[in-house]
């Protein structure tokens, strides 16, 4: 058993999780919410979800069309029959078509790519031609460009530093990378920074084809004329509108000048098929690829340069569009002014049955609900407003826009943010901030498997048991890729983001394939997970909005924190081993022995050596901080009197914030989390302690040092609010 | 550093290996014997290789055949010009020819296999036509036999395992299995135990074709076409003429019927070309291949059974064909009635450019220089016997009757057996007896490697220090696979096997490929490692030659067999856990919650428990057995007198004799060995301790316990063998 169960046993252990008692509820009040929760969960309808779908994904919706419009209106008719009050509020965002994609194989034969995935028999969506969003990836530059090929298997850090060893430079040439191993930006990203001057992404039948099951239309996976589309905008230093970086895209507001915008690529990239990438890269030759690149194209996967050469030209039509996001609110009876935001998207890159419309549907169905027992007088304490973002797709702007323009009144009343997006069958997974897991794990407790009976926490234990012996239900740390990005990186509200996955795998992701047809054969069938989905959602979302002392748990959120801190301080000592048996190496001659001589392969040379970095300043105010967390622990909370439990909770809701720099992190200011960032270089990709541990990662020692001491100085602050906290309980 | 380096290293602090000493010879002899290594070095002439190669591999040469014969008596020749006296032993053995090979898919569609690799441009060897040997797998029973096809994976006894898992059952159907994984013969002989009726054998081209690099004649890969003969003869039973087990087939020597052989298969087996496969693996359906089943072939990779169904039609020619075993003998000019015995086969699967003849040309080219020197007065102290054997590829037939044949005189005479079979460029690895493992390490030290000019013992450990970080010089074990199989396993000769390789891979083995242009184009241009074998082989053929005290060892040779006892007691304790973690899972029902439901998986059952062993007996005989070999050490063996030196080295000689039994292994009495034998599932991997190993992982506990007390006879009588040779030493 994992050291991350251990507060909630503890909590057990001091009677407050009885078979009925949940955090932050009194006995009476837990019995009366579950109740609450159980009508709830009695009265979710699964065929309304198959109803609204099949409505929504009728025509392609990407932000700026008509049918995207058409359904932001239905939504808000629906939300407003429930008994919502709603709003749309509008921005103006820079939104790239594809006007030209040409890529053409110029050497040693002519190959020209069909870039154009086919309607397939059963599917009548996918024959809307026209109507369908060609396949690319938003925010590539504009560019035409001819050079000879490189592979670089995922293009990320690791597969450059192999090319190294390989004595191969992409300088001057076209990339060719998989997609996977990262999200797709930093491939592009990446690659402008070795020099290439182009780049094309595409999907190898191992990790998204035949390798992996029977394709579409016989199964749910990628056929050979599939193409994942995708924004390649620089997220990682600030998504959301390219043109109002850290304000909102609203009608008149001062934007920049297209060429000054950081987040488009430097280069010109494109996504393409398996059927579009198997005549490119059988043409390179050259040094083979490492066995771990290879993917399972009938080939020999080579890495060229060349004498494959590739013509690459692009030309978006930077058009203005409005964005529409969809805020429905229901007023809580006792405190209106602590708002539980809860949220999913609404644009889809083509139809998007399962991203986002299946979460999105979900969402509608709880809010539907809820909005029911209000009008039977059971209402929710606090507020809730449902939203639907617009151009998330793009690149998370609608969320983004609407949490700069509202980002004052969400720091006074925001208690949390609850964010879904694409579903489908299998395991419940979460992610999200530390202080919400305890809440979480109970909730996960309440909520039965559709198809085994077992609760769904039972159900992803057995099946993490199965896999590598961890009984440990935990919540995983957040990165980016939804909606929650400006909520928990931004802005410091706690934050979840929750789906059920693993059971219904495919290869529609961002395709023409993403249809209503595929994800009821394939994706969820009966909608049996969608409403699992709603059901595990809502009830958070209902616990939160009536809980008499907001159900934030800091326990375990240290044993979390203190587990990244010592992660990063192991990887460094390991790094340290690692650099001395390596120089150690290279001074015995063994890499150029082990070579074959025959291959002419660089000798890696020797690395600088790992200095020692002093950790102390947060090692002590992790000690500190633990003893105050302690002392917070033994508070009963439910027994405080009205008057601390508002004075409580009106500190408990701010208590992320204090995890937030106004300053941000190094070179992307728009991330202020001391905790959880995407990964410069990952992108989806979570680093925890991201100041700290990116500077370690980069070798940037001065860099280091300094961001210790800022993350010292966000946990000694963080420490004086838990102090604070304890006072008003006194 | 390992521990089983340490007995050279305490022999080093003994003052024993200062730069010129040698194990067994005092430092006056160890120079004069390394003046005589060097000088033997020194006259070593590639070119020999290369013309000899060109001449033997000019047409294929199975046993039986007019080239094979050819070949013989051409290598007679050759012996008796440099001073030889050569013998022919012949022996009549059984040999299926294949008459008739028929494999066709009947259902869901019909589909013919080809079963014929093409001549391919650059290679005149490969368009020979009738004169090539089809492909087959020798040994096969004679079988019509239709019914849908299984694919198996690899075959073996976890992928049967799987299957039961998944609820698949192969009784009454064809399986299709990928080769490697285990030695071929045993994917029918589990085929057949589990009910199979016939037997597909095929090349994926992810082990062994486009996957790994570019197939011939670009490069040295297998091709579409190409496939795999080989024996299926089940060796891991007895090795040999399947008529005449543990004797001799002689002219007149009494034979089995061949329905009584119980080492040809029970149902049919024939092995096919990634070509051939390919309609038959694209036709099944049902459950998808786990992942690390799949292979390189565009396909998704199921199970089955069927729809795809399959006929398979062989007919054999059961020739008795000779068999004809090339000796050349230099006499020894102390100790003639001592013999170091040197060998390697001289039949081929078809030309057999690297396998056999690129190391029948090194031991030739030995053997020349060897006799050369002895004709200027350095001939060797004990008698030499170079042996060339045929039908070594049909199941190691020519040697297995030799030794059969000469059983007695072995006994007595027999120092060691020293084996080569193909070799190419790269890596020296080598394996054998451990009691000669001190020796070889102190060769390693002294053959430099052609291509980097450190010892090749310094480049091996290079390349396992940026593999895995382990720099111990040590021999494997052997299990079977080539010509060393009767000496070691069957009589109880120390023996070695060694090669290079690593940095010559291709798809030739066994295939119509195996040619002269294929070979020095990519296995070993220029014959610089087929001149490092005849160096490395013949220096360890002269040392054991010229030896004052035979150089065995036995501190390091007990190291490694108390690490194959620990191995095996802490293999049987994580069992243990294992079946404990997997019965508390099947009763927490983890299994079944954590698969997909809608898949039907049959969750697994709960295994009996792993009872206690009791290992006291091996425990006690090892610790007393320690002690000896201590006591044994300490003994500075060259300063004996000359006729305790001669008394020793006659026990010396016999010590790996001591660690055989009359009565043999269970159920395979041919295999005598205590230490050493092929896994009777494995084929070719060896399994240590093998009595005691093999019934503890068939958890058959009574043969278990029986098993430890024969091991433990035999290592106390060991014991008593080695206080013999102290007493001798007093």
């Amino acid at each position: 058993m994992k050291t991350t169960l251990l507060p909630l046993l503890m909590l057990c252990a001091m009677h407050l999780c009885a078979q009925e008692s949940i955090l932050g509820f009194s006995d009476a009040a837990a019995k009366k919410q579950k109740e609450l929760e159980k009508e709830f969960e009695t009265q979710l309808n699964k065929q309304n979800l198959d109803d609204w779908m099949k409505l929504m994904v009728a025509e392609p919706h990407w932000v700026g069309t008509e049918y995207g419009k058409h359904n932001v209106d239905w939504m808000e008719k629906q939300f407003k029959s429930w008994g919502y009050k709603t709003k749309v509020d509008e921005y103006e965002i820079l939104f790239p078509y594809p006007k030209l994609r040409l890529l053409e194989m110029t050497a040693p034969e002519k190959y020209t790519a069909k870039l154009e995935a086919v309607p397939v028999e059963g599917d009548p969506y996918t024959a809307q031609g026209e109507k369908l969003l060609p396949s690319y990836n938003a925010f590539s530059t504009d560019g035409d460009v001819e050079a000879e090929l490189v592979f670089v298997n995922y293009g990320i850090p690791s597969d450059y530093e192999e090319l190294e060893k390989l004595g191969i430079d992409v300088k001057g040439k076209i990339v060719i990378a998989k997609y996977y191993g990262s999200w797709r930006g930093i491939k592009p990203k990446l690659a402008a920074e070795k020099g290439a001057i182009g780049c094309i992404i595409y999907s190898d039948p191992e990790d998204d084809g035949y390798y992996q099951g029977d394709v579409y239309p016989k199964g749910p996976y990628k056929n050979k004329t599939g193409v994942q589309r995708g924004s390649v905008m620089d997220m990682p230093t600030y998504p959301g509108d390219v043109l109002t970086p850290g304000y909102a895209a609203t009608k008149n507001a001062e934007r920049l000048a297209r060429e000054d915008a950081k987040t488009i690529t430097e280069i010109p990239v494109l996504p393409i098929s398996y059927e579009d990438a198997e005549p490119l890269l059988k043409a390179l030759e050259g040094t083979p690829a490492p066995a771990s690149w290879r993917g399972a194209l009938p080939i020999t996967y080579k890495i060229g340069p060349g004498p494959a050469k590739v013509h690459l030209k692009l030309e978006f039509d930077w058009q203005m569009v409005p964005a529409y996001d969809l805020t429905a609110t229901l007023k809580g009876s006792e405190y209106p002014d602590e708002w539980i935001v809860r949220g999913n998207h609404h644009d889809a890159w083509v139809h998007g049955a399962s991203d986002p419309v299946s979460g999105m549907v979900a969402l509608m169905e709880e809010a539907r609900v809820v909005a029911k027992l209000a009008k039977e007088g059971k209402g929710p304490k606090r507020t809730i407003v449902y939203c639907a973002w617009d151009a998330e797709e793009p690149g998370l702007i609608g969320s983004t826009e609407w949490v700069e323009d509202h980002m004052d009144e969400l720091k006074q009343k925001a208690v949390a943010y609850i964010n879904t997006d694409g579903n489908s069958r299998g395991f419940l997974g979460v992610g999200g901030s530390h202080t919400l897991e305890a809440m979480v794990s109970q909730v996960a407790d309440d909520v039965m498997d559709p198809q085994t009976g077992v609760s769904v926490k039972e159900r992803r234990i057995a099946a993490q048991m199965t896999r590598d012996g961890d009984d440990a239900f935990t919540i995983s740390a957040l990165g980016s890729g939804s909606d929650y990005t400006p909520f928990i990186q931004h802005t410091g509200i706690a934050s979840l983001n929750l789906g059920y996955g693993g059971e219904g795998s495919g290869g529609e992701y961002h395709t023409i394939y993403d249809t209503y047809p595929h994800y009821t054969r394939f994706k969820d069938p009966g909608f049996e997970y969608g409403a699992a989905l709603a059901n595990t959602a809502g009830r958070l979302t209902l616990r939160l909005a009536n809980a008499e002392v907001l159900p934030f748990e800091l326990k375990g959120w240290f044993t979390t924190v203190n587990g990244y801190l010592d992660e990063i301080m192991k990887n460094l000592e390991n790094t340290r081993k690692e650099v001395k048996t390596h120089n150690m190496m290279v001074e015995k001659g063994y890499y150029k022995l082990a070579e074959d001589p025959k291959k002419n392969i660089k000798a890696p040379e020797k690395k600088a050596e790992i200095p020692f970095i002093n950790f102390s300043p947060l090692q002590n105010e992790m000690t500190a901080l633990k003893e105050s967390i302690d002392a917070f622990a033994k508070v009963n909370q439910v027994q405080l009197s009205t008057s601390q439990k508002e004075r409580l909770n009106g500190m408990l809701r701010e208590l992320e914030q204090q995890l937030i720099t106004e300053e941000g992190l190094p070179r992307r200011p728009w991330f202020k989390h001391q905790l959880y960032a995407p990964g410069f270089y990952t992108g989806y990709g979570v680093k925890t302690l991201p100041g700290v541990r990116e500077a370690i990662e980069q070798e940037n020692w001065d860099e280091a040092k300094g961001q210790i001491d800022i993350l010292a100085n966000t946990l000694s602050s963080f420490n004086d609010y838990v102090q604070k906290m304890i006072d008003v309980t006194k």
